[in-house]
């Protein structure tokens, strides 16, 4: 049984949908046989206006957020839409979505085109390029989502702990007995995957394990390409025993990879994604509360412009079974694969 | 090397954008000095306009399509986003979403935010509500896609070929020997799902088999809660040896339920997802073009109005071994498994 709306209403009395909000709002000069036809036909099917139909029915539209998103086909822009969505809900506002592809001047198009129909304010996640241009766009209150944006002095960002994430990855495979931990990237030129990696290396130094440039995989977002860079990554001579997938698609890349594989490294995801859980191993990732990041960002939309914040979201390891494999040799020898063993 | 927007050439030529814009767009009265400048900075930076970025540039706003979907956290829309902004880029048309989670009164909201934003034309994934009210719109151009709208008598849809699947699927597991095989549906008050159901009962009906309504499960879409249906029909003195999932959510609930579950049975979903070829076995579901849908939707939109039309989407069954798994016993007798066996 769904609700009656002012259209039932409408149909019922046999009466136009003008009428039937002139009533409920009030609004004079409704003639009085009208008004009774409309009321006797509220009573009848049990209608009840709520205060977001009311005040779309006296002509005010309700508070409307612009996200602009990289790439809606990947599962974290779909769980962050949906958590923005449940935050603004929790404001009466609506979000209307955006996605530009991974192209520069499409994230610009969106914007503008946004602006130009009147979306109140934006929840942004930047691309690489430059984004000055906004700055002289004034008056359109934006909050910048995941990554700092490029050329923008005073930006309010609500982020991740990347770094930290990228060290408490690493840190984990470590702590197994992984010396020879390959690092799989996304583009750097993103902060967010920047930091990750600077996390990565940072762990390393300090456990007095050398950064070794070709386990280091950059620019890689495709999971097919993933799978490829793992594949010839366990075909070096002296190969990885294990991985830091630093999104979710480069994770599912190794997942991939893995199946048509005989050896079993440790990997530890960034991003959790649906159905982690179920293989076998589960696959371990560093998670975050997106609601958490999703209300931080229209909280700081919906306040008082002041000095640029940034925020950052707390992660945590969630350990499910690839991310505590134990290199296939004790920690200290030399790879039982290589054919450099011994040498 | 990202290529130089407006902004870029404003700056450096040390002009406002609105002197670039006027000077790109060929428009009078900019003093011919100031023009010397901005093209001298638009030959040093190499800048080149496009015709949408020009189009933007002359104050003409970008086609705009509003796509409004039941819960964009479902990889279903997600995926139908992604394929509608493809296809909407194929017009040079940009596409918004909004999300109503499955609550109507949202999707009113949506529709007529959007509306009054000025969006151009709307692909709509309707809710079970009446949607009426809409034809008292007027004016705003409107597709459905997946389900027929309620309360319209002159709506365009795009559909899957929904029954020809529900009944291929079944198809699939009468002819590996299944008799016992269960339905997990969502609200059959959509039409997708309803028909899909029509599809289930037809090819039972034409392989001489009753439907047993105590294997029908309606109205579960939380994989969780389907979950539970799962191992509660497992329990049943004659469990089914199948099932037939007619969502991807109701199809991931069933491999939750099977990791939990000494049992085996068979089963087919309905939507491919994510990550459905790398389990053991892979789920079979009945798949479809999403490109095809999303294409047809923008075709329709953006063609001229006449009669309204109905178009359906062709399926296929992609076997990936959950679909081809054999009932634990030869057909016509009874559960291996069951308590009354040889009762």
């Amino acid at each position: 049984m769904r609700k009656p709306t002012m259209a039932d209403v409408a149909r019922h009395a046999g009466v136009s949908l003008k009428t039937v909000s002139r009533v409920v709002n009030q609004e004079p000069h409704v003639r009085a046989s009208l008004q009774q036809r409309v009321h006797d036909s509220i009573n009848v099917l049990g209608f009840r206006r709520n205060e977001a139909a009311a005040r779309l029915a006296r002509g005010a539209t309700m508070l409307t957020l612009g996200l602009v998103m990289e790439n809606i086909s990947n599962e974290f822009y779909a769980r962050l839409a949906a958590a923005v969505e449940a935050a603004a809900a929790g404001h009466e506002a609506l979000v209307v979505f955006g996605s530009y592809e991974e192209r520069p001047d499409k994230e610009r198009m969106l914007i503008e085109s946004m602006h130009a129909r009147g979306v109140d304010a934006l929840i942004v996640v930047p691309s690489p390029a430059d984004h000055g241009w906004l700055a002289e766009h004034g008056g359109l209150r934006t909050v910048f989502v995941d990554r700092v944006p490029r050329g923008l002095d005073r930006a309010d960002v609500v982020m991740l702990d990347d770094e930290r994430g990228g060290r408490a990855a690493t840190e984990h495979l470590l702590a197994r007995g992984h010396r020879r931990v390959a690092l799989v990237s996304d583009d750097e030129g993103l902060s967010s995957v920047h930091d990750r990696a600077v996390g990565y290396r940072a762990a390393l130094r300090e456990a007095g394990v050398a950064v070794d440039e070709g386990l280091v995989v950059r620019g890689v977002f495709e999971p097919g390409r993933v799978s490829y860079e793992v594949g010839r990554l366990l075909g070096l001579p002296d190969p990885p025993t294990a991985f830091f997938a630093t999104n979710n698609r480069a994770a599912i890349g190794v997942l991939r990879a893995l199946r048509e594989r005989p050896e079993r490294p440790a990997y530890v995801g960034f991003d959790d994604f649906a159905l982690a859980d179920v293989f076998s191993p589960g696959v371990t990732v560093v998670r975050y509360d997106i609601g958490r990041l999703a209300r931080a960002a229209v909280e700081l939309l919906l306040s008082p412009v002041r000095e640029p914040r940034r925020v950052r979201v707390p992660v945590e390891i969630v350990a499910r079974g690839s991310g505590e494999l134990p290199p296939p040799w004790p920690s200290g020898q030399t790879s039982l694969k290589s054919p450099h063993v011994g040498a």
